[in-house]
């Protein structure tokens, strides 16, 4: 076999293994919109089969041969070509997957199933001392996982580097630390302004059947393709990219609070709109794949605040939203109705925080995350931890630990490293919006009138189409000419909250 | 490895693939239901990744040797166990999987793929023509598939087994023209007796929203467990039991139509009544499978035509209708609706025959289908065949073939050996209920006072439960004490239609 048929057939077999999970894809959308109650078990049985032969496929020798052979030709030579990139990405996930002892994977697999279950319960009870053995298991073979892949500088990068792929800790440790410093002040000003907006209005009955058809109205409008896609109700949303031409993404209706299917769907289509941008030719493949979770929530984050809380989107859709929803906002005014979708405020649940002070949950989180992979602190120690950082970033302590250190699944989940990739979003949003407006000078005209496609187009072909070929960094200075920072993140709020509020 | 560890080793090779297939069939589901236009080539290439993975399950040597194995044990001794049983069917579907070239496997694959499409389109444009070669290349490739899997008398039998393990063509033969020498005589005189029911008054406005609402209450009231299974809308209705708590059953409305949702939904809740209630602790192996083709549409048919177009049934649920539909029903009398929904007269397109009619359609594709897989019937002659059998059985010709020959999807399919489990379907269903009738003496005052509980558990004890345990001949027998004959079947239509028409 010479390199050009090795390469070819480790293809074959990577792209075979991402087919195989696409099928797990579409069972884990239908667990959570349609299946019926009693279809739990066996459903758990059938993705426990997929996720094993996925596994033995994605860790045969065979690709460890056939990745050896292709690494040692010139395909690789050119460092900038789609070839190196492919090869580059492979080898990565090759390499992840095939130091971890099976039984450690097998272990992780049980016990965050059930830590999930029981971290359900704590939290609705209100129960810290019922979860922390399982988080003392769970951070335990974390910890076992981060020395099983390896690291160079600390524990906490192995972890990371499964949501972020090439991130450190110390670079995100740098950005984040600029982007507080920045913030609290901003956060403060905001504060001490006194000015509050007239949130209430978007508290009103909202009729559901409106509110289906509006954010499909403007999931349309912004580009998400439902002929290559569909919109669902579920408990807690999520976009699940089946393969080319079928993308999912997913809702909750609540009737007295406007905002949270709104911008849910905006949220959730700007992922899709991603998802449906990556080429079709390249599916399964990292050519094929998005490049990272933080480039992944770039782009919901983008269309769901970026654009749709700024004022030209609304110069659009505001006319249409009254006519949808006439009780709840036909006297309403455009100004009070931007004022209350940008309402800044410190809270207790990261899911609800409004886009200032989100990120100094993210910060929070991510610093206690660091200490306890590298066993400063102990899961016993976290509820206290916890309430102090929220004391010294927000000067509010959580009532209860429901609404503070149990708030949130990912832990549960195993998911130590992935909430940074939500800041790491927000950074890049604002970068690559920033970009785009220079790029396109008439965008907020495009958007008073209804028109995205531009900006979709642009995403498309700096972002989307571009799949894992650079690593998220390297993206960010590829499209804007810099590296990331926390500027033009503090720039857009500045300009944002800056009138708003009078600062 | 002993017997015992055989036969274990065996059951969870085959559990495992079945587990494989219902992932199939859940991608199946969805591809009918909810999938997105543009999502069908990824669709096809998840669909045709799982059939491979399973064949390779199923026809892995080393379930020949586990097998021989078991066979040589005492295992198979007692041939009245749940374990010969097991060991029965798992043999003869390895037999019939590893019989057939994985080339003609493939080939089959790829034709009948493409003749589905080229007969839409010639069923559309009503051009036998266009579809003449693609129905040979599948009669050609079924005549090498019986050639492949061997068969006693004639190949029809290698075809036939497929779908009633152990039918023979004979049988089948003698007992249809059995059937046929009754229902001729039957239906002629119902033609002559002059009657005809006012069966505009199922053609009135039937709004969706309740079709749906009174369908599901239909569907529970006679045993199905929508906690353990759903009902959505298709084009072309279906019920795909997913695995144990987890059945979909499918329908479609037409606001100006009755039968074509109530009707469809009684009939695949029957089919999802027979998969809820199969053994869940035997899932994926033979115990826990429905025994044949012919005894699920049995379910279907029982409770579609036996129960649901009864006087019984309809003196419970036909104030509720009525309640429902106040437009269309509430000046209605019970008995003008009961003879509506029991309307016969001889047609075209078998999917919308009345019970007595029905059967005639399935003959005549059985007579055509034997001389097609003989090759006393060439593919070009079909029309011809058709429109004469059709004149002979119905003294009617049809005025196009789009409403003739082609109105089928089965043989573009491949599905020659399928229709007569149509009509085995109504035998059974007839000769099942006429023992529940002696069974269970109160079964009409308990529809009369809309329960359906009775009847339910006794079709889960004497056939559900049993999976594959026997075979239909033999499952008839047992439940019934009688082989399968025509007779019940005439002596309920007889008794139907005699007061109906005056007789």
């Amino acid at each position: 076999m010479d390199q050009g048929q090795a390469y070819t057939e480790l293809l074959r077999r990577v792209r075979e293994a991402a087919l195989l999970e696409s099928c797990a894809g579409l069972l884990g959308w239908d667990e959570r919109t349609y299946m019926p109650h009693h279809g739990s078990t066996h459903r758990a049985d059938q993705v426990a089969l997929l996720a094993r032969l996925t596994h033995e496929m994605v860790t045969a020798p065979i690709i460890g041969e056939l990745l050896a052979a292709v690494e040692l030709a010139s395909l690789v030579r050119d460092v900038d070509s789609e070839t190196s990139a492919n090869i580059r990405e492979i080898r990565r996930q090759y390499d992840r997957a095939v130091k971890l002892p099976k039984e450690l994977v097998e272990e992780l697999a049980r016990v965050t199933t059930r830590a999930q279950q029981v971290w359900q319960e704590a939290r609705q009870a209100n129960d810290f001392a019922a979860f922390q053995p399982w988080l003392e298991k769970v951070v335990a073979l974390l910890r076992q996982k981060a020395q099983a892949i390896g690291y160079k500088s600390v524990p906490y990068d192995a972890l990371l580097d499964e949501y972020e792929p090439g991130a450190t800790t110390a670079e995100i440790t740098s950005i984040f630390a600029a982007l507080r410093a920045d913030l609290v002040p901003l956060v403060s000003a905001i504060m001490t302004s006194g000015r509050r907006p007239p949130r209430d209005l978007l508290e009103r009955e909202y009729p559901i059947e409106e509110q289906q058809r509006f954010g499909r109205e403007a999931a349309a409008a912004i580009g998400f393709d439902f002929e290559a896609g569909r919109l669902d109700v579920t408990t807690h949303p999520f976009c699940s990219g089946i393969g080319p031409g079928d993308c999912r993404i997913t809702t909750r209706y609540n009737v007295c609070h406007f905002n949270e299917s709104f911008f849910g769907i905006l949220h959730e289509a700007g992922h899709g709109i991603y998802e449906q941008g990556l080429p079709a030719e390249h599916f399964g493949t990292p050519l094929g794949t998005a490049a990272s979770l933080g480039i992944h929530e770039s782009q919901s984050r983008l269309w769901e605040n970026q654009v749709g809380r700024g004022r030209p989107f609304w110069e659009h859709f505001f006319p249409r939203a009254q006519q949808a929803f006439p009780a709840a906002l036909g006297e309403v005014a455009l100004d009070d109705f931007l004022f209350a979708v940008n309402d800044v405020r410190p809270s207790f649940i990261r899911v609800e925080a409004d886009e200032a002070t989100y990120n100094m949950h993210i910060i929070l989180r991510f610093e206690l995350e660091q200490a306890l992979v590298s066993g400063d602190l102990k899961p016993a120690d976290v509820p206290g931890a916890w309430n102090e950082k929220f004391k010294q970033f927000f000067n509010l302590t959580p009532p209860t630990d429901a609404q503070g250190c149990l708030q949130d699944i990912h832990w549960s989940m195993g998911g130590l490293g992935y909430f940074p990739t939500y800041t790491l979003g927000n950074l890049y949003a604002a970068q690559f919006m920033e970009q785009a407006r220079c790029d396109l000078p008439n965008l907020e005209d495009d958007f008073r009138a209804g028109r995205f496609q531009g900006l979709k187009g642009w995403l498309n072909e700096k972002i989307h189409r571009l799949g894992q070929r650079y690593r998220a960094g390297d993206l960010c200075q590829r499209v804007t000419g810099r590296p990331l920072s926390h500027q033009p993140l503090m720039a857009y709020l500045r300009g944002k909250y800056g009138p708003l509020y009078a600062l």
